[in-house]
């Protein structure tokens, strides 16, 4: 049950070199030496993928933000910015973000642990050729005092209708704000939550140690777990025949229409999503619904359909797509 | 293409005995001696199937009124009421309605011509063994002014899906009653058009040989069959994509749902059987989206159930059961 609540986890640390202007600060020469220094250090302990992101087109950055490889920030900053990523796509390196590194390491299901060694292995490594700005009281410094010290931010990423749909979404974020942990909507700061999806992450970077934080949001996360599941059973016990109904009829919808958004597909895609996991509607490859939600935006639509295509042209190629997908999975 | 916008054809002759008050009129034991001496009459002309109303139970009432076997106002009169249907259910002769004897013929398609043939032979036989009211000025007499004369009705049933959606209903209905047609929901006077069904019938039953009637409502119907024609035409120029997916939205929808309601699967159904006439869906059997159409009523689901249902019961029961009639329908 708690895979499919919990969607993947996140861990990612924020590091500067010593005697280096920070990124919103520095000279396009300077920031260049960063880049310089951080791709030779990268190059040495991984077989990393590395992007100057000025060579990238649009299209393949947005897809990377689409899929959490880098930043919204790191694409405002592309004539300097740069970014290092694991051939299976669990670690990235961004250069030049906010911070002159953001290591991060991203994992499906609840994984904060191991998530954490990874990128704490990789560090550890890349502070061996590079030396990073640290003050023995405050620990490593960072361009926003919001992440000074540890520098550490993790999260997990869930899925939570339930709570969504019984109205406790903002008790639960109150009562998880207190433990020092805050609730985004996918994309981050300032993001909506579409398709139920929340990042669950820690508020503060300092006074606790990197294990600690690492456990508060694993602990945390599985609170949140046992809520979302108790949500789901007062929607069976108070609601089943109406939810049941939402459920059918979305899959409907999705594998007849002609024509649909992102949005409403995604909208959609996740109640199916919900129906599958609680046994309201019977699917031959429930997986299916998970890889849909991933491969349903504008920028998947056009790549997957080797054309550039307008709204309209994407609205019916998604529309054939989702259909074409979904074809005789209800059972 | 007209038969499917002209449903059914149908033709009554409203006739009432002479020397006899008029239904709204009489006393029990008047109205009764009417029944048996119809009752009497009609078992010699035809294999009718002869029923009190008194001794039918109100689902078998509701069901014949569903199926315009029998009007609102024969339930209302059903202490003294009864009604002659043949074996294929064409022909009914309801008696003491609001006249002595409403005699229809209902068929198929457009069928007029056939239909009045058939009731009006049977309105002869009659006549040798009743004694009609009939004045050489006026015609046959009647309880309400507007049938005196001819006492004919002719109507056909529509579907008129393109009209009303290119907004042309109101143009259409001022036109043809210029022409002396009146325009109706599909349950007669004072009903609303459910799934874009409406009947056509002359408004005046004096002042034109039958045969004229019957050619007007005919004619009239055929221009109508023009405009529909015209404005599916338009649909699909300026609303293609649009109207498909609505049409293939509404088949998702009945096909998957788990509950729903009279009205919404009317409603749907008639979205499909539009897209099944002007190629927006390919159904193997477009057929069985008319047999749907006739058989999610309240009374019907419960007759299919074999169970006296609740409404919630038959909402999941009609859900249930369009969606296996539709099962893997559409290629």
């Amino acid at each position: 049950m708690n895979n499919n609540i919990i969607v993947s986890s996140r861990v990612r640390l924020a590091r500067n070199l010593k005697n280096q202007p920070f990124t919103n600060n520095t000279d396009f020469d300077k920031a260049n030496n960063v880049l310089t220094s951080a791709f030779n250090a990268l190059s040495e302990i991984s077989n990393f993928n590395l992007y100057k992101c000025k060579n990238l087109k649009s299209e393949m950055l947005e897809e990377m933000l689409e899929d959490h490889l880098i930043s919204g920030e790191l694409i405002n900053n592309s004539d300097i910015s740069g970014v290092a990523i694991s051939p299976d796509n669990t670690v990235s390196i961004m250069v030049n973000e906010e911070d002159h590194f953001r290591e991060q390491c991203m994992l499906d299901g609840l994984n904060l642990k191991r998530a954490y060694d990874i990128i704490s292995d990789i560090d550890n490594e890349l502070s061996l050729s590079l030396d990073f700005a640290y003050d023995e009281k405050l620990g490593f410094l960072t361009a926003c005092p919001t992440n000074v010290g540890t520098g550490l931010r993790a999260s997990v990423m869930m899925f939570l209708p339930g709570i969504v749909l019984t109205n406790n979404l903002e008790d639960m974020i109150s009562t998880v704000s207190k433990l020092g942990i805050c609730v985004r909507g996918a994309y981050g700061e300032g993001s909506s939550a579409s398709g139920y999806m929340f990042q669950i992450s820690n508020q503060f970077s300092l006074g606790k140690s990197e294990e600690e934080i690492v456990q508060l949001v694993e602990s945390t996360a599985l609170k949140i777990c046992d809520l979302e599941i108790k949500a789901r059973k007062l929607l069976l016990d108070n609601n089943k025949d109406a939810l049941k109904d939402e459920v059918l009829r979305a899959y409907g919808i999705l594998s007849n229409c002609y024509k649909i958004s992102t949005s409403e597909a995604t909208e959609l895609l996740s109640k199916v999503k919900l129906g599958a996991d609680i046994d309201l509607i019977n699917l031959k490859e429930p997986q299916l619904i998970d890889d849909l939600i991933k491969n349903i935006s504008p920028i998947k639509i056009n790549k997957l359909s080797n054309k550039v295509l307008n709204e309209n042209e994407r609205d019916l190629f998604r529309a054939e797509y989702i259909g074409r997908v979904l074809k005789n999975n209800r059972i």
